[in-house]
């Protein structure tokens, strides 16, 4: 049988504990070339829907042979750029029936072919982005940091609480967002998950004063970090692709960049012209025709194939990225695994998604 | 509602007649540049079935703004290479549940986004080959070719004579493949299907004389048209990506090659040596560095951008390819409408495959 998950079934069965060590142990089997990702592609184009509006549609495989399963994630989107002043927002529009976004991940089994599951990506996007966010935490984080600043109260500042929770033992958390009421009802959301009191701020200044993590979470186009607000020994997390929360200022005194991955931060790092033209970024002494392989990636260092954190001074950046069809085979395998075990969502004959006929 | 169709389902509605000019007009959209296709990939890597084995996961995108579709095609494939004397067959097994293989389509809206189909794409796969080829013999055959050497007896060799009898007045029909039973039958389905009688062949040579049109249809690795053969004015068609089905010493007898995508083409056509190398091929004056753009795509020969046949007696061959995800978006839009239009599948709530999460 092909089992059908909804994201609520996803929510009922995929927790950061379980998902932090099977994604970690997935990026060590990718650098060592066990593991095989195929970078998102996107084919844009005009819709009928609206004037203003774009249709794309978008996908990622990757495949952990060590796990036993493939995957591909696709988004099939309605997109538009409403403007605010000289800002642009990239909107995805839910124009499916029942006002619905379109985002799936199908899950294969590296055995015998099968398709093992159907199911919505968005729980599984927001938990594969906390997830790396918290490894990378847990890599360049100095050992004994116990104090997050959380920047953002959406949900993926949710997803980067409980992950960076996963790997260190939190006693002080703090949030900062513009809106009061959404920094007042997160910290209570969190406080409760975590069972510690976790403190409202009313500046992303305040929040991060003495902070050991800082975990930028928001949708915002323009820089939520500031350079006065770095610490020693400060390790900082992403989820933007090309870093675009930390101020450019802020980046010459980051000692320790991380990518994800670097055939899949690239793109993204170049053209926000972040890295590039500048003599010098960090120790790494980037120049402008080595900037991107002279920065390690996160499966590099989980696997100490490059270094991190040498001293405890030092402060580090992880930076995310478009998003890796691989993850999404990992988190499958932990949402497959758990869903088969609870007996959850909706399945289906597999003979309806294979065939007798040799394709 | 998604439709869930079966092959069975796509056989009774996906008829030649009808995917042609479709497939036609999708191919003008795309050297227009008004329609998009992403590249085939693959991701290959052990399998835990069996050692001589791999698995591999496939994918290809395309979408049709015109015929308001987007398609995504895959397959979760484990493959073997048994040999027999010097020769290796790349062999999938029908590994997943009920010995069945893995290949889907997925069809989405670009007005909505909405996942309109899902379904196998074995059927599929069969019919936008031989389609291609009946387009390509459409235009690069002599407009009063009537007379059709098909070699291979095989269901890429059916959908060929069906397509070639979409774009010409068929009067005479031979077939030749190497196991008498076959062709025999073979044969006998044809005549049926065509209301002609269809000619058994006792040889490859006996069935091209005198043919305005060849297909060849095989899943030979070594050449099944030999260079003794070629007539004036006559058009071969291929299934094999890189056209190993035509003898190497043919080549510079041909005057007109003509791609089916540039992209798509050029890896297997470089890694079959086909071209490359040779002083000259054809009339085009193929040179190692240019050898690739100088020759003409369908997409551009259907748009007039390029010439075909200039006169009635050269010779010309069409080379197929590695398959592009937008051929699959262009015959997933003529079975969806069919199959909606006589009501045949199973309607799946389209929740099911969409989400009210911001993905």
């Amino acid at each position: 049988m092909t089992l059908i998950l909804s994201n609520e079934d996803i929510e009922k069965v995929l927790e950061m504990d379980s998902l932090v060590p099977v994604l970690e142990e997935a990026y060590i089997e990718l650098v060592e070339g066990r593991g095989g990702n195929r970078r998102r592609s996107d084919i844009v184009t005009p819709t009928t829907l609206r004037d203003d509006g774009l249709y794309a549609l978008k996908s990622m495989d990757g495949v952990i042979p060590k796990l036993g399963v493939g995957a591909i994630r696709l988004n099939s989107d309605i997109l538009t750029f409403p403007t605010n002043g000289n800002e642009m927002r990239r909107v995805k529009v839910p124009a499916a029936p029942n006002n619905r976004y379109v985002g799936l991940v199908l899950l294969f089994s590296t055995h015998n072919g099968e398709p093992l599951m159907i199911c919505p990506d968005g729980v599984m996007q927001r938990m594969r982005v906390g997830a790396t966010n918290g490894i990378a935490a847990k890599h360049l984080a100095l050992a004994e940091a116990d104090t997050l600043a959380v920047l953002g109260s959406g949900w993926q500042a949710g997803a980067a609480v409980l992950a960076h929770a996963a790997v260190r033992n939190l006693s002080d958390v703090r949030v900062y967002s513009p809106n009061p009421k959404n920094r007042k009802d997160f910290a209570l959301e969190m406080s409760e998950a975590l069972n510690i009191d976790v403190r409202v701020c009313t500046s992303g200044e305040e929040a991060c004063k003495g902070a050991h993590m800082v975990a930028c979470a928001t949708n915002a186009v323009m820089p939520v970090f500031a350079k006065e607000w770095l610490e020693p020994g400060m390790h900082i997390g992403t989820v933007r692709p090309g870093a675009t929360e930390v101020e450019k200022a802020a980046w010459p005194e980051i000692e320790i960049f991380v990518l994800l991955d670097h055939d899949d931060n690239a793109e993204m790092i170049y053209t926000h012209g972040v890295l590039v033209g500048e003599d010098k970024v960090g120790s790494y002494g980037v120049e402008h025709d080595d900037w991107h392989n002279s920065l390690p990636s996160l499966p590099q260092i989980i696997n100490g194939d490059r270094e991190g954190r040498t001293d405890d001074t030092q402060c580090s950046c992880f930076l995310n990225n478009l998003g890796m069809g691989y993850q999404f085979a990992a988190t499958g395998y932990v949402v497959y695994q758990k869903a088969k075990e609870l007996g959850l969502g909706t399945e289906l004959p597999t003979d309806m998604f294979t065939e007798t006929v040799h394709p």
